[in-house]
Order: structure tokens, then sequence, then C-alpha cells
């Protein structure tokens, strides 16, 4: 199948080279913090509304793709500002306007003042840090998601914001950088295949919603990949690295949750809304939608207490090594510190020892040396040490 | 009684030689992750109810058996497509079409054609990493469930998915390998044993529901069984490899969780449930099907921590080695070493060491020696080391 | 007060002798394992409402014993088969059927038959291993309680299945064994203590589930009383097997808790209920038991508390007293090693080592040894070692 | 002011010496134990509502105190008997009847006949052990409280049932002892500091259950000194004994929850309740009584997180002291056992050594031997060891 | 922007030597401590409403400043006392009178009296130590908060009281301190920035809670870096004092959360209000204010859960250290008591020991504990122990 053919082939990748993924964890946490401080810090005593991008410049340019289709036919083509939107937003087609990149925010104001979008909403699309959410109004519907995206040249997930508003017969989708993951929607659209081009808006905005979580799917693949490497790695080959690559997975299975389970809440109120902005029949499409949401809950709990169960066995298997290592020194010690005494007492310069006469003396030393040596022996293999 | 004879003998084979199972969960474990793998790759950005299968073929050969049976009479045979189901959908008996293997899905696709069955239902058939849900309609009645199964030959606890499509006088029912758990229901419709031949379709997908959930109580004996072996072994013979049965019994615990968690909410929703595809005399059976699932998610909570404390012995037992491996030491090295150093004293070799020139010296050093000896067992046993 | 004196007699035998109890728990946990499987293990594929005992005979002979009263007076007689029941079924006054023993089906069927009880009711009284549960229906209603019974003779603590099926102006009592915690309630219709011969059928019922709640209180108690002396024991003598029997008692604790949580749910059932089974004057009857319930279950929580932190002062301990193994090792070798030394450099064979040939030198080298000793002695009771 | 002398006092002397309180934790676990354990066993069997006290004696004598108000004045005397109370029930005025000590049953007996108070509501009053609820009939409202009491001169906290019966113009209170605590209403009573004497009998039983709730706040004072103390011991004396300190906190807290938690629901359905027994102007005095039991309950949750992280800290600082006696053996046994071996060398008879013969030798040795310690404290300083 | 200059000022600041703030959660904990024990023992008894500061006093005057507005202008002007309140209270425009220090209570009398504020909110106002709260009664609404602000002076965080009382067109803050955080509305309204002078108190409400919420933010950012500090320390540098560090940041966590998490509930219930206090167009802005303080409890929760994390790797890290000291311990004993052995043996004074004629044997016992040696440090190499 043509449409999925990037995804694929990333994943193809990554499952030849998975052993180098393992420090990834670290750099998703890394990253994602610089991006928090630089919000809350110069955002304090904004009037609410204002319309300030805060995140970093993930594309050099923002680009603002439009696609309109209905069962007839579909057309694409590129925008460079929003005044050219004008003429098509009262065509009976559907019209999906696709803008990647956030930094230029005058785009973002027109929308705003054409489409009477309440200000809060366009300050949400613009602060990355905003929690998964729904707003839904009587004329359009405000989602925002949180993209988990495996980057396969730096081997890390990412995370990025995606924010949705659905209106009567239009749709924007607005992601932190080009939106390569919804070309398998966008071929579906021109190639007919599926039933998306007989469809409305509303199944566009689901088609776009599956395929983000999709990639949580995806995503904890990966996770689950190092999990089991860790797993190998600390059962047969214990290292003290490997703590911090436990507590690292446990930190981004926290950050990945956070990103996961507003949705769950999305989605249901998707189902139980009752606006006219989304047909009836979309309702099992979005009841699947539901179930993976939970699955993917449900997956990261029961990551969650893997993890839990892995930390358990570093620890017990660092204590093992220990273990070890004293039993090393008791075997050793205890085997030659009585010969050293044996020794020392004939070192022992007495004149009148009679055993130093005796003429065999010396080989009954020895005699007895290696007794105890046996002795000793015999009690650590009962007592199973080596 | 001859219906259970299959589970019967698999049992008591087991009850033999239950030691050897102690490393199936690690098997069962490493099975199931290579599913979940092929399945989220491959299917983003395919149209939602794409008909297509991703597991693993589990039987060669895809069978459709049809029963039919009223209190008159019963009938089973095989057919090979669904257009030969045609003639009997519509008569007043009870039709049950079972369906062993899913890999071939024209069959399928015909099915959803004929009796208007919602194409995310089919592709929730097919994808058998399909949470455990239940979807209610008009129409029909559409259910997952996960089955597991204790396969006695090679000792493990493999998952499996079942689902059941309910009508008004037929019951759908699909599975990935052969249905032979369900034999005794087959035996009890020829055989007119009980009220199931007097009773319509619903009963019938109780008394399937009833097998598989059955079914759980056996796995549940089976990982009772494995937590009393380890039990028993943790606290009289610890050994480094138990916590890796800990470890991997919990996470099986977790994996049969998950699918059995859903499972009180789907009979749940049968009981309340007021369509006419379910009669109102079945509800005292459904609930008594709730009161199992309660029953079972409780015993996995309880099988849950009991692990758990198992766990804490571990490492508990762990720590009481080098305990013991520490006392030896600190025995051996507190007797000698004070011994050691009396004799290197006589060792010296200055001129005029008065004692060296006593006659009986030599036996005197002997005689300190073995009082210090004396005061330093005395020592130890009442400090109770040996 | 002669009704109350079995349980007394037991308590004070205990209270005597309770250290030899602190092995009951394990008793338990091993004899309760082996009904369950049994049970499920056999009962697959059986038809639902089969009515078949699987459980162990506990009393040689089935006793059916009937007590008829009202305000007027009171009469007790045993009967042998179910057939006898009739005449006094539609009496005006209480019956109160009590059978001890289960594994004579025959008269359960009867009884299923006159009274049209339901073949799943009866499936459950036989079964032993049903989760306690109410059942309401139009004209009975069905209870199962688990019995938590402490036997003096053997220490233990035993459970046993109770059930009761309360009729307009009957009530049937089921249980394994002989009912003689009942007795109490039997001598107080007799003897007319208290209200029990003035109320009707639905005031037996409460008075039976009252003494069974109550010996869970009793139950409880030994828990409590075995926590202490571990308690005691743990912090003052802390020994290896005390995990094993920490480990037990939370098991333990996590049996009775599986008893008792459902009867907080069917309590409150039955204070809802407003079928004319239950007159209404019962209500603040049921309110105080489900007050009972409550107490209990955050007794046990409470219980279960306290034994995680007993397990982390047993853990304490231990690593304590190697601690202190430790510490009389490092004592012994960090005096002796240097004094070894010492006296190795003097058994030197070196001709020209000018101190000896000083006459005071072997003194003087017992001043050093002693000033070492000095040292590092004065060095210990400043770590505060000794 | 003059009407909280008493408390305060107690406070003073408190804050003065708290380092010896530390024991006082231990000393009312003791305490409780017994009280349950006589009740339940001796329980079993009685007619629900039997009026029999199986606390202990707290007090001598049982007192019963009545006081009068309104407006215009206020009257205190003391009663002998239940037949004195008749003239003043049916006054305008409040009627408080304060009752001490619970061991003269026939009061309670008489009062529960003219008041016509159900037999279970004065069997909880008699039962010491009963859980904190609330019934509320149309005639009366029935409070079961703890009071959590620090006792100044055995510094220790006292747990004690304090009962409370409110009719339209009357309020019974039930305590087991002295009700000192209660003498700031009494003050404000009788000096018409506030605005008691304009209010009815509700806000009196608003103002006496305040002044529980005001206790329990001392009472976590107390607990909160004690965790800051151990927080200092621990960090900076780690002692063998803390472990114990800790755990008594722990099952402490535990206790003083349970009387609180119910509390919660009680205020709760006093605010929800609409009875005319309660004004409507009370309820901002409620909520605000409402707020301060969830104060108390995050309190106490925060303080048990708190003496978790004790217990960690505590383990951490034993283990340490556990490395540091590993530091000093190793140290010594690394310094000294390599040149006990080099001295060993030099007392070896061999007849032909060639370094025997140098004339520097001696000295030689001991230049090696310089070089050796100075190389493993170089090597100990690197590490940090000291 | 120079209405945000102060609090980007400190954060600069601080982000330059965040090394010096790893002492700081020790400050905040033992300063809060005090407080709460001076309130509890002062308070009981006293009655409800009594209108008294217990805290501490932390500005030298109380200062109280009115600011009016409307859209056509602002002004602002510190009045004495209540009595200059009384002209502009029925004004049209909008009122915000802020109160900085609470210790004159006369000021709080009167207006308790003028605007008919119940004595119980007052007393609240005043107590520091009330819990997050809400009040909403027909004329005004009352909540209270904490204020969790970072003092960059002392570079701790302190945590503050601040409470609202909101009327139809005015609004009183009351604040422990100055109230220089909200310097940025104030020039909101002077500089006419935003909306903020088009709309009416609830606005103001809005935007002054805003600033608090965005406080927490700035919080739990200082708590992350410090939580990457450790973690960086911890990983790379483990002391024994980080236990203590993490055990303050886990309190100061505890504490955090306990003035946020009401937070949630009074937010919640503002927006479901339908007061006429509160106008329609607020809500969107009130929900974007319930996400804030979702996603703070969130973050809360997540840090929470990361320095869990951060003490397993403590302990592991510790315990790593001490698996050091023994392998070195080990590594020397080993190596060199088994050479001592040797040597003992031929300073052992035997007449006829036959090796000690060999002219060669000084040369062959060399090699034979070379030999040794280097099979020692094989085996150790093996052993990867250094």
């Amino acid at each position: 199948m043509k449409n999925s053919n990037i995804p694929n082939d990333v994943i193809n990748k990554i499952i030849e080279v998975p052993k180098t993924i393992i420090e990834a964890p670290i750099n998703l946490l890394k990253q994602l913090a610089p991006k928090r401080k630089k919000k809350a810090s110069s955002k304090i005593g904004l009037p609410p509304g204002s319309i300030v991008y805060l995140g970093e410049k993930k594309v050099e340019k923002v680009t603002i793709k439009v696609t309109e289709y209905d069962e007839a036919g579909a057309e694409t083509y590129e925008i460079k500002s929003a005044e050219e939107i004008d003429p098509f937003t009262d065509t009976p087609q559907v019209t999906w306007i696709s803008v990647c990149g956030l930094h230029e925010t005058d785009f973002l104001k027109q929308i705003g003042e054409k489409f009477k979008i309440h200000p809060l909403v366009l300050e949400d699309i613009l602060n990355i840090d905003t929690r998964p959410k729904i707003e839904i109004t009587d004329d359009y519907l405000f989602i925002v998601m949180k993209l988990v995206l495996f980057n396969p040249d730096q081997k890390i997930l990412e995370t990025e914001q995606v924010s949705f508003i659905l209106g009567r017969s239009f749709l924007f989708s607005f992601s932190e950088r080009k939106d390569e993951i919804f070309n398998p929607i966008k071929d579906r659209i021109t190639s007919q295949l599926g039933k998306i081009r007989k469809r409305g808006s509303d199944y566009l905005l689901y088609a776009l919603m599956d395929i983000i979580v999709d990639h949580y799917f995806l995503a904890l693949e990966k996770v689950e990949e190092r999990i089991e490497l860790l797993d190998d790695e600390v059962i047969n080959r214990t290292e003290k690295s490997h703590i911090e690559s436990i507590y690292n997975l446990r930190n981004l299975l926290l950050h990945i949750r956070r990103s996961v389970y507003p949705l769950r809440e999305i989605v249901n109120q998707l189902i139980k809304d009752d606006s006219d902005l989304l047909d009836e029949s979309i309702e099992p499409y979005l009841r699947d939608l539901y179930d993976h949401t939970i699955h993917i809950t449900e997956t990261i709990e029961q990551q969650r207490e893997i993890t839990n169960g892995l930390m358990e066995i570093y620890l017990s298997m660092m204590s093992n090594k220990m273990n070890e290592v004293m039993k090393v020194l008791t075997v050793i010690a205890t085997i030659f510190i009585p010969l050293t005494f044996i020794v020392g007492i004939y070192g022992m310069n007495f004149p009148n020892m009679p055993e130093m006469n005796w003429p065999w003396a010396y080989y009954a030393v020895w005699g007895v040396m290696i007794a105890v040596v046996g002795a000793m022996i015999f009690f650590f293999r009962k007592k199973n040490w080596f």
C-alpha cells in the first residue's frame, strides 16, 4: 500500500537497530523542559487571549495548504495569507486548511476575525503547552491534542501539539511542524480510497484524530521494545546504568500518559455531543476511537507496572552481585586465615616445642592444612556457595 | 460425565507434573508481544473498517460449522462459503454458525453484506488485538472476548480472541483456532442435557460466554498452583532465578487482568440492555455470570497482592543469605585473627623476651589461645549466630 | 449470661495460650486452596443450575431442624425429608428450617420444587465457593454469606458458607456443618429473651446475620492478638521465620476481606429494598448491621496497614542484625590486623635491625600495641559502636 | 481570656517539655487494644438493643449536670436521677443535660423511655467502640463522635467517645469521663459571650462539636511536633529505636484517621438535613465545621506521607551507617594486609635470600611499606572515603 | 513589556544561580509550622466568628488602596479607614479595594457591618490557616486562595493567603503583605491594555485569580529546576545529604498540593454558579482557568512520581557505593591473604623442611606468589570488578 510507506519505512529501519535507542528517553525529557520554562515566566501578567507564540520555531516557513473535496473531485493548493480563504468558505465542499508552523501569528488573527473564533481558542492554539482539551460552541468545535511521534533519525520520541477547529463545512488543522503524518489521509482523499470523499468534515476530523491515536500505539511499541531490551539486560547483565534507563522510561511513560489521559474525556464528549456539527453516522467511528484510547491508557498502566517490576529486579540483581562479592571474600578469607594461623604457630621461637623435633612434623602440618581446606570446601559446597 | 472429559483429562495430567510449568509465563509473555507489533505498524493510515486479518494463521484451514436446533431436534453440518447460509437464516430454529480460523476474509465480507453488519464490527473480529467490548444495535449484538486457555502440551497459558454476533434466531461465533472448548455445549445440544434446546440463541450466547469465563477460573488455578510452588520454593530454597519467575507471574496476571476487567462492564451492559434480542428469563443467568466475573477480578487482585508479598519474602531471603555469609566470615575471622596475632608475638626475634625461656611457655600460649576461642564461641552463641 | 457461654469459654482458653497460634494462618491458607481447585475443574461444561455438591463432607449426616414460634410459644423438632415440611409452610407462625450439611442434594431439589426457588439459587447454595451475594425476587430473598469461625481445638480460623432463603413466614438457613453458632438465637427464642418472638422472619434473618458479623469481630480480634504478638517478637527478638508469619497474616487478611467486602453491598441492598418481605421496623437494625460491616472493613484495612508496617520493621531489624555482625567483624579485624603487622615486623630476619638490640625493645613493642588498641577503642566508642 | 485557660495552660506546659513525649504513642496504642477485646467477645449473642456498659469505668461517680438558658439568663445544677428531668423538658428554654460517666445504665433506660429513644441508640451510647455515626429521626438527632484528647500528665493522646441526642429544645451529651473540654461553652453561656444565649439547642450542638473538632487540631499538632522531633533525630542521630517510634506514629495516625473520617459524612448529612431540628441560620456554621473536618483529614494524609518519607530516610540512614562501618574495615584491612604480607616475606627462613644481606635492606622495607600506605591513602582520598 | 518587569527580573536572576537554592525547601517547611501551632492552641473555645488575627505581622503598616475604573478612565488612591469607602460603593464604576496586611481588625469589622458580610467570612479572612474555599451568597461571593510566591532574596517559596469578596460593582482583595504580584493588573487598568476596563468586577476577580494561578506554574518550575539539579547530582555524585533534599522536596510538593487541590473545586463552582454576580461572558475565561488548575495538579502528581523515582535511584546509588567498597576490600584481601599464608609457611621453624635447602627455593616462592596474583587478577577481570 502506497499511502503508509513513510511510517513503515521508518519502522523497519528501527527494528534493525533497536539497541541504540536506549538513550532516547533522556533526550526527550531534557527537550521538553525548556519549553515549559519559557512559557510560564514570560506570560505572567499578559491579558488573556493574547495571541503570542512562545514555542520554538520548528519549521523555517509557515505553510498553509488548502484541500477541497467532494464526491466528484479533490483539489489541493497552497495559500499565503488568510485573505485567500474567503472565496471557498461557503462552498458546499469540505475544505481542509492545514497550517504547519505557528510562528506567524497574523494569519491566526485574520482567521479569528473571519470565523469569529474566541481569542482564548487562538491563544490555546499558539500555547504549545496547552493541556489536551475540547471546546464546543454553537459554531465550531475546538480540539487540542498531543502527537507523540517517533523521530527515526534521532531515535527519540517527540511531542508536538496539534489543534483542530471543525466548522460546518471546513476543518482547520494546526501543527508545529510539517504534517507528514497526515499524508495517508491526503492520499485517501486524492485516490478516493475508502469512504472519505463521500463524507463531511466531521469524518475528516475523525480520520485525522485516528492517525494521531495510531501513533500512540507506535510510541508504546517503541517503549515496549525498550522494556524488553532492558528486561533482558537487567536479568542477564545487570549494570549500574540500568537504573537510570528505568527511571527515564518511567518518566517517559508519565509524560505520554499526561498526553493521552485527557483524550478519553475529549472523545467521550464528542460522542455525547448532539450539536449538528457531528453527523449521527460518525458515532460508531468515535466509539471505536474511544476504545482505542482506553486500550492505550491500559497499555500505559501495564507498562508502568512492568517497569516497576523491572526496578525491583534491578535492585535485587545489584544486591545479588554484592552477595557474590561477599561470598568470594568469605571463601578466600575463611580458607586462608586458619591456615595462616597454623603456619604462624610453627613460626614461634619457643625453644621447647616438642613437635619441632618430630621428623614428620612438617608433613603433618601440611596434612592438617589440607584437611582444613577440605573441610571448608565441603562446608561451602553444602551451603551451595560455589 | 462425558461432556467435560477433555478439560478433566488435561487437568489430571497437569496436576501430576506441576513442577515443569514454572517456565511457562515467560513463553506466554514473549508470544504475545509480536502480535501487537505486527498490528500497529501496518495499520496506520488504513481506512477504518478495512477487512484485513493481521494475526498469525493458527489453523491450517478455516472451518465453518453450522448447528441448527429446536426442541424437536438438532443437526450439525459443515459449510464452505457464506452463500450456503442463506436457506436457514429465516428458520424458526436457533442457528449457530461457528467459524474457526480468521484468515479467509471473504467469508466475513459476505456475512457482513448479508446480515448488514457494520464494517467496524468486521474489522474488530479480524483484529485480534481488539479490547474486549460490546456493541448493541437494533439488529444484532456484538461481543469480543478473550479466551485464556491452558495448553497442556506446552504447559503455557494461551490467549485467543473469540467474538460473537447475536441475531434474533442466529449466533455467529468466531475463534482463531479450533473451538474444542465449546464441545460441552455441542454435546448438551445433541444429547438434550439441560434446557439448552428449549431456549433461544440468547441462552446459547450465555452458555458459550459461561464456558469462556469458566476457563478463567482454570487459568487462575494454574497461576495459584504456581504461586504455591513458588511460595514453598522461595521460603525454603530461595534461588536467584525466583525473582524472574515472580516478575513473570506478575506480568502474566497483569495480562489476564486486562482480558477480564472489561468483561464486567460487558456483562453488566447485557443485563441492563432491554432490546428484544435478549429474553427476560435470561437475566438470572447473566447476573450469575456477572458474579463470576467479579469473583475472577477479585481473585486476580488477591493473587497480585500475594505475589507482591512473595517478592518481599524473596528479597528478605536473599538478604538473609547474605547475612549468613557475613556471619561465617565474621566467626572465622574473629576467632583466627586474634590467634594469629598471638602466635605472631612469639615469632618475633627479640633476644630478650623473658617468656621465651619459661619451660611451660609454649603450653601457656596454647592455653591462652584455647581460652580466646572459648570466649569467642561463648560470645557468638549468646548472639545466636550459630 | 448462659447463652453466650460457648464462645466465651473458647475465648478464655485461647487468651491463655496465644503463643501457640502463630502457626495457624498457614493451616488456614492451605486448607482453603483445595476446595477451589476441586470446584473449577469439575464444573466446566455442566449446565447452569446443576444441583451438585462439590465441597468436602464436613458432617457425617445432614440434619434438618425446624423451629416454629410465635408470641405464644416455640417448638423445635427434627425432620428427615422435605415432604414433612408441607404442613407448616402456611401457618401464621415463623418457621425456621435449619439445614446442616449440604451433601444430600435430594432435599434441596424437593425444596426447590415446593418453594419455586430458581435452580441457580440452589446451585449457589451447594457451590461453597460462591461469592457473598443477595438475590431479591418477588417471592423470596436469597443471601449467601461467609462465616469466619475460630476453631478453638486447632487454633485456626475456618471459613464456611452460610445461605439464607427468606420467605414471607419462613426462613431457610443452610450451613456446611453444625450450626452451633446460632445457639444463642435458639436460646433467645425458647427463653423469650429480647423481642425475637414478637417479630417476623425478617427479624430472625437479621439476628442470624448479626451473629455471623459478630464472629468477624472475633476473628479480627484473633488477628489483632497475633499482630500484637508478632509486633513484640519482631521488635525484640527478630527471627528469620517472622517474615513468613507476616506474609501469612497478610494473606489471611486478604482472605477475610474477600468474605466481608461484598457484605456491605448486601446489607445496603437489604436497607434499600422496599419489597414486603422486610418490615419497615427492621430498618434501624439493618442500618446498625451496616455500620458494623463498615467497622469491620475499616479494621481490616487498618490491620493490613499495620502488617505492612511490621514487614518494614522486620526488614529493618534484619538489616540491623547484619549491621551488628559487620561491626563485630570490623572491631576485631581493625584492632588485630595492625597488631599482627607490628609483631610481623619483628619476625623479620634482617641481621641489622637496630631495635633488636635495644634491651627494652620488646616492652616498647608491647607499649605501642597497647596504645594502638587504646586508640582504636577510643575511636569505636566515639562512633558508638559498642 | 478566662474561658480557655485550661487548655492553654496545658499547651504551654507541653511546649516546654516536648522531648519527653516521644514514648507516648506506644502507650496510646497499648491502651486502646484491651477495650476492643472486652467488647466483641462478651456481646456475641446478646439481643440487639441490650443496654449494657462494657467499657472501663473512667470516673468514680456518674454526674449529670443540667444547664438551662435563654436570652434572659442561665442556670446550672446537678441532678441525681432521670426523674428530676421531667419538669424542665417542656420549658421554652434550651436545656443541656450533660452526662459524665456511662456505667450507671439505669439513668439511660429512664431517658430512653421518657424521650422515646430507640434501644439501638442507647446501646450505641454505651458501646464505646461504636463507629462515629449519625441517626436522624423525626423526633431527635443522634450523633456519636470520638474525642481525641491530649493528656498533659501522661503525655499521651487519649480517645474517648462522646454522644449527643438533640431534641427540639434539649440536648443530651454523654461522655466517658468529666466533660472539662466543654467548659469554654459553659463559660460562654454564663458570661453571655458570643451569640450562644440567643440561639437554640442546634447552635449548642454545633458549639460542642466544634470544640471536639478543635481538639483534633490540637492532637495533630502534637503529632506534628513529634514528627519534627523525629525528623531531626533521624537525620542527625539515627538510632535503631527510631523505627519503632515511626511505626507507632503511623499506627497512631491510622487510629486518629478512623475517628475523623466518618465525621465528614456526619457533618455533611447535618448540612443536607432539612428537618426542623436544625434552623437554617446554622448552615454557615456547619459548612465551616465541614471545612475543618476536610482540613483535618488532609492534614492526616499529609502527615502519613511525611512519616512514610521518614521511614525511608531512617532505612537509608541505617544503610549509610553500615556503609561507614564497611569503609573503616576496608581502609584498615586494605592498608595493613599488604604490609603484613611484606613483613611476612622477610620472616621466611630461606638461607639464601639476597636482600637479607644488604645493609640498608631493613630501611628499604620500611620505605616500601610507607610508599604502600601513601598510595592507599591517596586512593581512599580520591574515592572520598575519609 | 513593562508590566511584567518585576517577576521577569526575578526569574532571570534565579536562573543564573540555581545551585544555591537547593536548601530552600527546608526553610519553607520550618517557616510554615509555627503558624499552624499558634492558631490551633489559642482559638479553642473562642466563639465562632471572632475577628482576631493570629498570624504573624508581615508588613509594618496596613495599606488600603482603592482603584476605581470604567471604560472612560481609572483612578487610584489610598484610604485610611473604612469610613472613606462610603461615597464610592454605589458608583456605576468598578471599585477595587485592595487591603495589604491583616493585623488591623477594626477596618474589617467596619467593612463587615457596611457590606453585611457574615462574621465567619471575616474570621476566615483573618485566619491565615483557612483551607482554600468558596462561599456563594445572594449578595457576595467569597473566595480564599493560597499564593505560592518565590522569594528571590531568600530563594525560598513562601505561602500567603489571599481572599476576595466580590460584590456587584466592587471587589475586595485581602493579602498578608504587599500585593506587588497584582501590579500587572493595575498597569493594565491604567494603560487600558486588554479588555479589562470594558468589563465588570467579575472579570477583575478572574484576572487576579489568573495571576495567582500563574504563580503556581512559576513555583512548580522552581521545583522542576531543583528536581533536575538533584536528578543530575544523585546520578553522578550521590551524597548522603541528597536524601534530605528529596524528602524536603516531597514535603514541599505535598504542601503546594494542599494549596492547589481545593482550587479545582472552587473554579468549578464558579463556572456552575448562575447567580447574577458573574456575567455569562466570563465563562470561557473561567473554563480556561479550570484547565490551568488541572494542568497544575497533574504537574504536581508527575513531579511527585519523579521524586519517588529519584528516591529509588538515591537508594540504589548508595547501595552501589557500598558494593564498590566491598569490592576493594575483597580484591585486596583475596590477593594478599593467600600470599601471607605462603610466606607464613616458610617462616616456620621446622628443622627438616626440604624446600629450605633448595638454592632456588626463594625465587620459586616468588614465582608461585606472582602466579597466584595473576590468577586472582584474571578472575576479578572476568567478574568485571575493576
